[in-house]
């Protein structure tokens, strides 16, 4: 997988003294919040792809926007490199320190400032994880809808633009950001927006903030759209003869209008790890998993709906219910396809890569890389958040095995250029850090200029998370 | 309204002379296409404010995005201005020519290139109305759902991040564009995404295209997202005692989660200019106008449960129906409310602002107005899109006293300031253009910086629609 080409010089950075000088500043600020121990420099940068580890110089964890800002304002001094760090569950490399410098850990800031009910908004510190929120927000009759699998930071979700299975109904982070605050690459803070519900006023800074993964400013606050919980949720599953009639059945529901807020993709093999794992008795096939929000008779008749179009499409044992207990057992083991997925070989490592394309490719793409993967003679089965297009794809590898190593580069790029090839990206959620940095130009060709140019005029020093989706000029 | 300070200043421009042999080597690309004569020049600086139109030197009709390019690119050798036009509704003095230059109608480049209708997307040229994009989708089951009242091009809607009345289901132009292509400042043509409904590959430069009124680029291709045709469509009526329970009854509305596709408010001076205009018999007080999207069952549920809501709230008379011919009736009412309102005041001239504010300092927010029109001795319906917190005030002056003129524009930047103060922002979906930029660092302070520093480094000669936004620098 390696670096770009286009990686900034290390020479452009801070030479050790000065490094030494910045870090003496900061120290000054946070005193014992500012750590320089191996231990916790490593659990900085990590990863869970074969990306190497790149550890930071320091890990700062601040408690304040005010904070944040004296430390980015002394890094741009000193020409330190600046990492944004949630809860390090991103899959591309993203909190990775190629040049070195200070990881920011948002894990002292995250409070839940105002919760505007009446609005359905709320405004958290970005270090609050999803799980969290959603707990803090339980007696409001509100909930933040998007839900990565991963417990990860609302900050995290916002700069690698996170999206999940509930995004066919509720969009992306995206969609359900209404404004921030960041720290920009001079230490300066700036308010991309207010808390109205849409604007014209302006260049959408919020959108261009959201997805850059740290490499314009950080994140220090999130203006967040909530939706009311639903009066009624059911779920679904129905299993299909192939993959091909169960993206049919996909189509044919977002087509019909059928509000469902999931509707998830397991292959045959997740089906097999998720039943091993969590003790299901799915039928080992193509399956879709869904689950579906409104009053109860709204929930009752979207289900009944997709029933009928399933069962067209060759579906088989279709079963809805509301028990909720039924519910959460199924959605627990689909987020627990990852843990469910290691199992199917004995001390393998996860390499997990992301692609999506138009609906109307998917059963075309899903087979491909089926194929592909069999003729690498590889183990990777597949969950895709179906409703979008969008699919993962988890290769088991032997990480001390260099040709499996290889074999797994081979396959993650091939699956980007598939999906590019097919109207798709090359990441519909991951994001690309510098797992897919060059993938990028593949699919946006001269348009990636123009985002170089973006981050030069922003971070003229390229001290903000550097070697990461354009890489900057250094 | 005046100009912002920072306008840049003419002589950065090319001279008489150069601008001639510019337009010289348009023509031989254009012949015809290319329209010096005052009437076409004049038409092409249409406002429907008190901003005094600026001519370009010419108008373009290209007829290809490669035209387009050429366009660009003699304008950037010549350092002579380009401003967009799609048909000229836009209200904030947008298509303005203030530095002169070439305005490029889009009225040539019209076709639906796809429609995708298994994905839902379809991919046209920008120059295509609304309407007449509803027009061809017509067989497909499929429409595009952005309605802001005007036939306006989806180019222009796009460049000027345009909403409407089903804003509050269906989103804005920011969620409805896929991707687009531009040609940017130097005439290079860009392509900003693909066709997958979502992804996190790079910056959102689709995001930062739409709403940046062709300061940065012209939109020459959108793929657009399409929504299936609902199975039913209903409307809804009801009347309240004032402004404040209406605007409760729409909190709660979106509260409960019900999925209205359209919530509109008519203040009583609005529901009298209707009902005159259209031969209506509204009664003569605070209105919500709804309408539903869904399934036959689920309409009547929401029409259901809004009559229960609005009953709490004090609403009188709610009245729903599912027959077309009533519906369409009352829509276009509403649409034509513009041509009702001027009819209030005989020869009086229209001038339209628009605010959005949190839904819940909406009541707050329209009768403070109220009140200051009011004491300002002026007469100012309201109309709005209440669901998403935006409104219209649309001041009846004679355009000819100059005192009158003034406390227009008095009252433009009192609205601004009072929607700003509450947590809104000066403008929901009308733009910045001129008539705004002096109200949009009173909105987002510092953050306005860093949009020069995009527009300088993305249009370094500040050729792209000058003097509009944040100026450039010139």
């Amino acid at each position: 997988m390696g670096l770009n080409k286009e990686m900034p010089a290390m020479d452009a950075y801070a030479t050790k003294t000065d490094r030494t000088a910045a870090l003496g500043v900061i120290r000054q600020l946070l005193g014992e919040r500012l750590q320089t121990g191996e231990a916790a420099r490593a659990q900085h940068c990590h990863s869970t792809t074969i990306i190497e580890p790149q550890l930071p110089d320091a890990v700062a964890f601040p408690r304040s926007e005010g904070e944040v800002s004296e430390i980015v304002k002394i890094c741009c001094r000193y020409r330190v490199p600046v990492v944004g760090f949630g809860t390090g569950t991103s899959l591309e490399g993203h909190v990775n320190a190629p040049m070195g410098g200070v990881s920011v850990d948002f894990g002292e800031m995250k409070r839940v400032v105002a919760v505007n009910a009446q609005d359905l908004d709320c405004v958290v510190e970005p270090g609050i994880t999803r799980k969290a929120l959603n707990e803090e927000l339980r007696d409001t009759g509100l909930f933040f809808a998007i839900d990565p699998g991963a417990d990860a930071s609302i900050g995290g979700m916002a700069a690698t633009r996170a999206s999940g299975t509930n995004a066919v109904r509720y969009g992306t982070m995206r969609d359900n950001v209404l404004a921030l605050k960041a720290v920009m690459p001079d230490g300066s803070i700036i308010s991309t927006g207010q808390r109205a519900r849409k604007s014209a006023a302006g260049y959408d800074l919020t959108r261009l903030l959201i997805g850059s993964e740290g490499t314009l400013g950080l994140i220090t606050e999130l203006t967040l759209r909530l939706h009311g919980l639903p009066e009624a949720i059911s779920s679904a599953n129905c299993g299909f003869p192939d993959i091909h009639s169960a993206c049919l059945a996909v189509i044919d529901t977002i087509q019909f209008g059928i509000p469902v807020a999931r509707i998830e993709l397991l292959d045959e093999l997740s089906v097999r790890a998720v039943n091993a794992y969590s003790g299901l008795s799915l039928q080992e096939m193509p399956l879709l998993l869904l689950e579906f929000h409104g009053s109860s008779s709204a929930v009752a008749e979207q289900a009944a709906a997709c029933g009928e179009i399933f069962a067209e499409r060759g579906g088989t044992a279709f079963a809805w219910s509301a028990n909720p207990q039924e519910r959460n057992r199924l959605w627990q083991a689909r987020h627990d396809a990852y843990w469910a997925t290691l199992r199917l070989r004995q001390g393998a490592t996860c390499i997990t890569t992301d692609a999506c394309v138009p609906i109307s490719a998917l059963a075309d793409c899903v087979t491909s890389a089926q194929e592909k993967v069999k003729s690498l003679g590889m183990i990777a089965p597949i969950v895709g958040h179906a409703g979008d297009g969008n699919f993962h794809m988890t290769l088991l590898i032997d990480r001390d095995n260099p040709a499996e190593t290889a074999k797994a580069g081979e396959f993650v790029g091939w699956l980007a250029e598939c999906a590019v090839s097919m109207g798709g990206t090359c990441t519909g959620e991951h994001g690309i850090g510098q797992g897919k940095m060059r993938y990028l130009a593949k699919e946006l060709g001269t348009a990636t200029c123009w985002m170089t140019r973006i981050k030069e005029a922003i971070d003229p020093l390229n001290i903000m998370n550097p070697g990461k989706i354009t890489a900057g000029s250094g």
